[in-house]
């Protein structure tokens, strides 16, 4: 089979940027599309009841340290940004935006977006950043900035968020595999061997 | 090094059980002794907010999904136990009785339970259960129910409990190496990474 993977995350979601480049190396190395597909984790904690890791006694001061870990493991640049978290909802519907004419410049601008909030410490909460960093990836900031008021974007960035609810999604990675849902960037390993095997 | 790795976990959790055989191959390989630490999950959940999986919607669909997945994986027998989850305590008594006087022996008792509960169905929260338990693991069954219900036991139960809390445990099963905290079986090949290099 050859359908797309398919990759739930939050851009506000640090496993879920220490994932994307990784998934999308599983997906190519089984010769799959990789469908980045951002949502709010807003809307999936309510439904399942979960709430932020870093408002967790023990385990947000264990999620703190385990970012820093993965951070020197994978080499991936990364420094805890402050405000953390952000409301991930203007980036989220600028993709949306770009996603419909442009699949490869929407994960452009995603990687962007992310390496911007963790690397570099932008506030992606703020929809001047947002735009600002669809401009450097050969945007229209003008058009960025509509895009995050346009009742559309609004519509597909809540639609997409409900759907994968439905599909059970809650949380930051979350990969589905031919219906097949795996739940963390710890699931890389369990994912490549799915792919191998075609299942167990 | 050679400190010994801690390995906590809730004899109702079936992460706990995936891992066991696990953090124990991992921890020979290393030449390091394992220290097995039964914790009640209940009081844990308590200090950190968390909740059972089981419970929660979406995570708690996605946790029976995976624990099938991961027993078809790894071969180990299992099959969802009903009643469930547990309480444990009974079980964790009588570990801390005989651990006092025979740790192979406390080991070899809490491998009973997790088997008995995970792949025979047995009622590992039912007391005369444990006492049929440690009586088929060689031990006095009246000595058994009586350590259930003797203070220094309940006491070293709870002391075991809030000391792992103090140490930031919040999960099972969750393992400390010299201080550094590894939460979950999805965390073993980190482990293994982390004894073969001495950290990073």
């Amino acid at each position: 089979m050859t359908n797309a993977i398919d990759f739930y995350f939050d851009f506000s979601s640090p496993y879920g940027y220490f994932a994307a480049d990784a998934i999308e190396a599983e997906a190519a190395r089984a010769g799959r599309p990789c469908r980045w597909v951002p949502i709010l984790l807003g809307p999936a904690f309510k439904a399942s009841g979960n709430q932020l890791l870093i408002e967790q006694p023990l385990k947000g001061a264990y999620s703190r340290h385990d970012w820093d870990r993965l951070a020197r493991l994978t080499g991936i640049p990364y420094a805890f940004p402050d405000p953390f978290p952000v409301a991930s909802v203007a980036a989220a519907r600028v993709f949306w935006w770009l996603d419909a004419s442009d699949g490869a410049g929407a994960k452009v601008f995603a990687r962007a977006i992310f390496a911007g909030y963790f690397a570099h410490g932008r506030n992606i909460g703020d929809k001047a950043v947002v735009a600002a960093i669809a401009d450097e990836c050969g945007h229209d900031r003008a058009a960025a900035l509509a895009a995050m008021d346009d009742p559309a974007w609004k519509a597909k960035c809540r639609d997409e968020t409900e759907a994968a609810i439905g599909r059970g999604v809650f949380g930051s990675p979350f990969f589905i595999i031919d219906d097949e849902p795996f739940w963390g960037s710890d699931r890389l390993p369990m994912v490549r061997r799915w792919l191998e095997t075609g299942g167990w």
